[in-house]
This record gives C-alpha cells, structure tokens and sequence, in this order.
C-alpha cells in the first residue's frame, strides 16, 4: 500500500518537467564552452573497443559530438560476427565506419590483434596524436585488455566493471601509462555521491531520529541492487547516526507497469536507473528528498569523454592512475 | 503552464508520505539517545525570551521534551498586555505558568528588568545551575537584548534575525560570554546547505549545460524570498558553472490554492517552507532534484534546543561565539 501510493504520485511529476526541457540556445552555449576547453588539448585520437556494444556507439557518438578524432578500429568480443560497424554523433552527422579486431582472450595476447595494435599505436605516435583507448568491453576482457594495453604503453579510460581490479591497478602501475579507471563515468552522480559522503563526514547525527526510505527503478534484466543507492545509503546512515541494511530501506522497481507509474517514459524502460531518498523527521513535519534519474546511456558517454580528455591533458610524472573524483576536482581548475 | 504541470504533481506525491510515518519505537529510540547526550550536560535552566510568540513556546516545549529547566520568568515586548503566559510540552504535559517582564526597548537598559535580572542570575549561579536565554523576539529587541545579556554576563543563543549584527557580535565578544548566533536554527538545512557549498567548492562547473530550476512556498504573508533558496541557487550556480540571478530561475507560490497544489498540508497553510530544486541535463535524459519540505515550527525549536544544549557544554577559553554549522559539526565529537 505505501509503495502503492508513492508510485502513484511520479507520473505527473516527470510529464510537468518535460515543460522545462532547455532550448537549443542553452545546450549550443554548453558545447561551445566545451569546445573552448578543448582548445587547450593535444591532438587526441580515441580507439573506441567494446563496439557494437550500446555503450561503445554512445561513447562514439559523444567523441564526434566533440570534435574528437575517433580511430578506425576497435577492439571486440570473441563472439561477435561482425566485422564493421558505423557510429555516428547521435545528431544526424554523417557515420563513420569501424573495423572490429577481436581483442585478446587471456593475458597471454592475441597474435594477430597484438601485430594490428603495435602498427596503429607506431602509426599515432609519428603523427603527434596520443591514442587513447576506451574500454566498455565485458567482464572477462577487463584484465587481458588492460594487459593489452600496458604492453603497448597505451592509455585507456576503463568503463568496464567486474575482473580483478588489484590486478587491473598494478598492471597499469608498472607499465607507468596513464588512465582513468571508474565504475561509474556519471560524473554528475558521482559528484553527489562524494558530495553526501563529505556532507555525512563532516555532520555525522545531523538528521538522528530521521527515518529514511529509498526507491529506485532499474530496467527489469538488472537484477542486483544499484551500487549508488548503497553508496547513498551508506551516507544517510552517518547523517542519522545508525547504519541501515540496504533491504531494510529499499524498495526496488523491476516490472514494467511499476516503472511506467514511477515515472520512467515508456522509451527509457529498457535502461535507465531512477533513485529518490527521502528523510523524514519523527514527527512527520519536515521532508527531505534527494533524487537522480537517468534515461539511457548519453550521461554515462559524456562523462567518459570528460574523463579521456581530462587524461589527454595528464603528462606529470607522479599521479597516473586517476578516478572520477580526480576528473570531477579539475574542475576546480579550469 | 510550466508551473501548472508541476504543481499538478505534488499534492499525491506528499500523500503519499503520510503512510511512511515512523512509529513511535522509532521516535523514542531518538529521544532515549539524546537523554544520554543530556546526561553529561551541566545542570541548565533555559529562559525563554519572546514569549508568547509562536516561536518561544514551541523552544519551551521542545526545553520540556528534553527534560531541561525552563526559568519562570521570560523577557516580553512593550506592546504585549498578559502578565503570564502558560507553556507546555506539546505531548500533553503539565503546564508551566511563564512570569512576563518587559524587556530594553533601548541599549540604555530598564531599570526594572536589570533589577529583576540581575536577582535571577545570582539565584542561578548560587544554586551552580547555568541560566542560558534564548532569544526569538523582534528585530528591533536584537541589540537592547544583546546588551542586556552582555551585562548580566548571561550566555545565549540568539534565533531572532534582524538588528545590527556587527553590533551585537562586537558587544557579545566584548564581554566575554558564550553564543550562539544563526538566522537559521533548523539543523539538518543547515546542514544541507554546507554540504551543497561545499560540493559546489569542490566540482565547480560539475554540472556544466545543466539547467537549474526552483520552486518554493511559503505562508502568504512571507513577501521576501527564501534565504536558503537564495544560498542553494548559488551553490547550484558554481555546480554548473554560471552564477544565476534567483528570480531567473525561481517560481514563488503565495496563494492558498497553488501551496495546495504544491502538497502543503492545510494545517500549514499559515506556516510553511517547502522548496524543490531540479537541476535538468541539456538533452532532458538526466534529472536531479533536491527537496527540504518544513511543516510548522518544530524544526527551528528543536535546532535551537541542540544549539542551547551545545552552548552549555562550552568552556573553552578561546572561541566563545558559534553558528549552526560549529553545532552540527559537534556531532563528529559525540
């Protein structure tokens, strides 16, 4: 019953927020501001692997969007047919073809995919264009790929979670590349999420007697928990004073119907990832709540793209593994 | 029609709440744990000045939820005609019959009120009991009343807004005594409203294209706009990387109807703060929103009542004038 009437009160909520969708004057100033930024870049080009893969077309597109230089091949699965795919900007610009390489299996490499690397990362380096890799790959590649790249000294955004990151860590740290390595490229998300730990740090039993309760919507083939919320839930429980159980405060949505009242739009219910916390005062009179909800992919490419060109401008020699805290933090220094 | 269709949204979406009410358990689980911080408190007696105003009986009721002393005698202002005015603790305790006494109206002093308190001070210090005011009264009280517990050496916590505050933080630190001074005394917006700075500090330009947009009620006679809105507009601003002027981006409800809409409850309909912000990403996929909803008055006691209880554990010699902020960080201390 409670669950109930929550569900029944998103729907108008995200139709009278489609009011407010920005012109296109606002969102032209933003890449205007974005391509400024890139101004200050060294000629980068990006090798995009895990095509055909959802994630790597939207990276793709958030590459072109920029006016980044998106390298002709890419790395993919041992059981992809395909051997081409065309990405394009997601805007109507004209496609560009992709060559698919299978990538390596094992750590042991892959003959002819270590031959085909060797060639294209020989061929950048004359050019004075630094290649950097963006890995939305599978779990299983997560490990022989980053051995990839640590033996042919190529930097790399990992997207990929899963496989063993110790590992993943100390194979980048002895070959002395550079990358970003993150779970969530959300940057906005990840943004709040480090915002209510510092908040949670610092005022530890602010909200004590507060009452917390999360529901979150996910498309109905993600069966585990969001990461995220138990991040948050963590947090809200330093600001109420005692820890929570994830299941004690969560109700998760996975079926349609309840997603559709949730609020998710019909085009978002195959991925999205909708979160709203709320904390209550004892007594009913005061009312916080703290939401992020994402429709498909594009937030998760944008912040990939803000990561590999904040790594493109990474040269010293000290710090070179980075995480999107590090991202988020330059742009304190801009 | 942009505020129409968010309006719309709102009244279920509080509904929906009601049926989240925590239980009682729950309730006093809270209370037993702020005893316990009670009990390393020094004895305190708590004179409530600004009765009988709204405010000042809910600090006594919250004072007598917690167990403290409420002194029998509050300072008043000229125009109020009771002799006594009767508090309780708002969950059907006995009442309190309160002795009013007229307070400065000028820095000068009143003979009558000196006297009188200069007799109850003595009487406290006899008994080793500390005599700690809280102010909620007029803006025009602020400095005769800052004075006067100048003094009279009498600590304080100051909720009353207005006045010459430069003055009254120069006359509290000229004398030696122990403040709280905040315009806000609800903690746990306090507390969001740091933590937003301090996240904008962070990742400035975070949420770079994003747009911002804020809607907020409050009680019809409130002609200004919202401090906190206007602070977390401007968190909001470096977080997306432009400063924002509020009326550009806020909507402001006065009339009964619209704060129906928006599910304020109509037994709050006199005394309010709800407040939404929503930060939208260009392309509409990603929304985040923020929301602190306050019915009545409770929350302001209660922070009031943690800033009193903070004050009187204070005996350091150096910092002897706090705000919201060193209260709620105390909480790191606990």
């Amino acid at each position: 019953m409670r669950l109930f009437l929550l569900l029944v009160a998103f729907p108008a909520l995200v139709s009278s927020f489609v009011g407010m969708l920005p012109s296109r004057h606002k969102q032209s100033q933003g890449r205007q501001s974005q391509l400024r930024m890139m101004a200050k870049l060294p000629k980068v080009a990006v090798m995009v692997n895990g095509l055909p893969g959802a994630m790597g077309k939207e990276v793709a597109a958030a590459c072109l969007r920029r006016g980044l230089e998106v390298c002709s091949v890419g790395l993919t699965g041992p059981q992809v047919d395909e051997e081409c795919v065309d990405v394009d900007d997601g805007e109507g610009g004209k496609p560009q073809t992709i060559r698919l390489v299978k990538g390596p299996v094992t750590g042991a490499g892959d003959e002819e995919c270590d031959a085909r690397l060797q060639g294209l990362v020989a061929g950048y380096r004359e050019s004075g264009t630094r290649l950097i890799a963006v890995d939305y790959t599978h779990p299983t590649a997560v490990n022989p790929n980053g051995m990839l790249y640590a033996r042919h000294k190529m930097d790399f955004v990992m997207g990929t979670t899963g496989g063993d990151r110790d590992k993943l860590l100390k194979d980048v740290e002895e070959a002395g590349i550079y990358a970003v390595i993150a779970p969530n490229m959300a940057k906005q998300i990840v943004a709040l999420q480090a915002g209510l730990e510092t908040m949670a740090g610092t005022f530890p039993g602010a909200f004590e007697g507060y009452n917390l309760r999360v529901v979150e919507s996910h498309q109905s083939s993600k069966a585990d928990t969001s990461g995220t919320a138990k991040a948050l839930i963590a947090s809200f429980g330093t600001l109420v004073g005692k820890p929570y159980k994830v299941e004690d405060v969560i109700a998760m949505i996975r079926d349609r119907e309840g997603q559709l009242e949730f609020g998710v739009p019909e085009a978002g219910l195959g991925g999205h990832a909708f979160h709203t916390y709320q904390l209550l005062s004892p007594d009913g009179s005061v009312e916080f709540q703290f939401r992020h909800n994402v429709v498909g992919r594009r937030i998760y490419a944008e912040g990939t793209v803000d990561a590999l060109t904040y790594l493109a401008q990474q040269h010293g020699p000290d710090k070179k593994v980075f995480n999107m805290v590090d991202v988020l933090k330059a742009g304190a220094m801009k």
